[in-house]
């Protein structure tokens, strides 16, 4: 009796994985021994299927052959040990790995997760070391009307300790949402092994919702608003262009934050980073609020002018106000395939015309979260010190 | 050149949503007036498209038809309001809703979501009302030689309160992890309006992982470990009959709550509950530490004894220790349709021949995260009255 009434729940707890009684297990990914790496997938009626990857540039995909299995496989590498997000076209519909149940998220970017021991996964890992507190959060956002969700990292020993912390407000892309910095960003694993080591000091991190129009990430979203979204275009400039979010960061994040956190609340403890569409906001909200943040980050975008109704002279006279108020770090990092970096160079031209104090980073790649997270491992050591 | 950028950006930010250039954006799920829900999947190679879904008990799946556009279409319904989780099979294979960027996960299920707003949503929606606070804690586990990650509902206000509040221990079940009352269960948004609407005392809700051999949820595993468990067979009975979980959460996970927390750490101010394997563990761990918690919740699970290597004698011993320590609350919940339905009345049974006092509450349905919901939104608003 006890084992039939096991059994009857494992097959209940199997046959229901996918949805369905017959898929056959198979491994994937498969790591072998030199970083190369197998996808399979079974699949005995489909007739093409396809890998697609941040492995590759190719978004094309790369064709996958079946075995006399009825198992799609293609094999690839060796691959740079680093962070990878993938997914298969089974017929020209994108589905996840069924072999791999670790699934990350960027706004609409839902894809399965391939991770290569090394250097750099050992920066995004969860190490044996003390391990911080990542929360979500509702604040009152009083500027965009609307009670807001953020992801609230505290570093190790934040709720027995008396101390007060510095903050870095950290920024998401186009598309994303409040938890993209956590689940494809690893910002609280990477903040965790940066601390152990010494390299950076211990902080707080604030992940807001860069999209002015949303409260929060789709699955958090109210009922009724998120059937509003739903019949919307994605993607709207209106998120890009958005007025109202650097208002919405200094006037309601940013008190919030310190009125119910532990925080040193001054400049010389706040800093604002962003990527892409967040290091648009990052330079339009340091720009119009020149004493706030005494550490300034962007990443993987130019000019910020180019987006908004702003003409040169407007930005050349923000750029010297903030001068004035001499924030300690101007940050800005792209990659050489970025297709924004043209325009960090006219950035930096822009900058270095005007005398405007920045270091400029420069990395291999382009467009993509492996540069972000590196970025961020670069970025918070220099902060607060 | 303004306008370039954002085009430029925009049309890289669609074309990589579904990484595929030529998808075509199709409304679904579509509720109409009467909750009649259509779903749609652009998929001109496919040659047979599924729904699956939780809508129905049928998993060989609903057949959708091609319209002339290559967009496959099925109607189902009127549906009741409530949230359900679904997937497509295109030739075979499971996948996500390409039209919807709301995925759920219970553990290796990873489904889109659809909710019907209604009585039930209603108390799952994120409403206008104050939120409670969502951590991801990671917590040292002698007992099982590892650090672990729970996830950690504080009500509104605790941040800026002096309070101390009672706790609610909450178990997933079988394949599930830490995520899954969150995810699946919408546990933080129940008790928000329970709490808004005085239903619930402000309480806080810890929900560890229930698998002895696993530290957290697959995408925040260690990677060394995670590699090793991509290599063993899901769904072992080690996990369900774990002998050490009961003992983890006594001495390791609620000391740690205690000191972390502001706690009332005494038995009318602490409850344990959990589903199935969670239902399991709950009366496996009450019936081994009877003075700890002072309401205990028991759902979808039959005869624990029956799974671990315990006779009836012995279970009613522990039964006869527990009903000594007098706890103010034993509920069992299950639905009439439950595959675990007759061990659930086999218990009810031992409790009624043993004269153990207990509430029996049987619903409809079955072993369904519907009923579990449900159920939780029945079981907290009896708790530290």
């Amino acid at each position: 009796m006890k084992h039939l009434y096991i059994l009857s729940l494992l097959a209940f707890v199997c046959c229901q994985v996918y949805g369905q009684p017959a898929t056959k297990r198979v491994v994937s990914p498969e790591i072998l021994e030199d970083n190369s790496v197998i996808f399979r997938l079974y699949a005995p009626n489909a007739s093409s299927v396809k890998l697609r990857g941040t492995m590759s540039d190719d978004y094309s995909g790369l064709e996958m052959k079946k075995n006399s299995e009825d198992v799609y496989e293609v094999r690839m590498g060796p691959l740079k040990p680093d962070m990878y997000v993938y997914t298969f076209n089974v017929d020209g519909v994108s589905t996840l790995d069924p072999g791999n149940n670790v699934v990350v998220r960027d706004g609409s970017y839902i894809e399965s997760r391939l991770m290569i021991p090394g250097e750099l996964t050992g920066l995004y890992d969860v190490n044996d070391v003390p391990h911080g507190t990542v929360s979500a959060v509702w604040y009152p956002d009083k500027t965009l009307g609307m009670t807001r969700r953020c992801m609230v990292y505290t570093p190790p020993g934040y709720n027995k300790s008396k101390e007060s912390y510095p903050v870095l407000y950290l920024l998401h892309g186009a598309g994303g949402d409040e938890e993209a910095w956590v689940s494809r960003g690893r910002a609280n694993y990477i903040l965790d092994n940066l601390i152990a080591q010494g390299k950076a000091k211990p902080m707080i991190v604030v992940i807001p919702n860069g999209n002015g129009s949303a409260t929060s990430a789709p699955g958090e979203t109210p009922l009724s608003l998120r059937l509003r979204q739903d019949r919307a275009a994605m993607g709207s400039p209106g998120a890009m262009t958005g007025e109202k979010m650097p208002e919405s960061m200094v006037k309601d994040l940013i008190p919030f934050i310190e009125a119910n956190y532990r925080v040193k609340a001054n400049r010389e403890n706040r800093a604002l980073a962003g990527l892409s569409m967040g290091g648009y906001q990052t330079q339009k909200t340091t720009n119009l609020y020149p004493g706030t943040f005494g550490y300034i980050g962007v990443m993987s975008m130019g000019l910020y002018a180019q987006f908004g109704n702003y003409s040169k002279e407007e930005h050349i006279a923000q750029l010297k106000a903030l001068e004035k108020a001499n924030p300690k770090l101007y940050w800005i990092a792209c990659g050489k395939t970025d297709f924004l970096y043209q325009g960090v160079l006219e950035l930096i031209k822009l900058y270095d015309e005007t005398g405007f104090k920045h270091i400029y980073r420069e990395s291999e790649g382009g467009h993509t979260w492996n540069n972000w997270r590196l970025y961020l491992s670069e970025f918070a050591p220099m902060l607060f010190k």
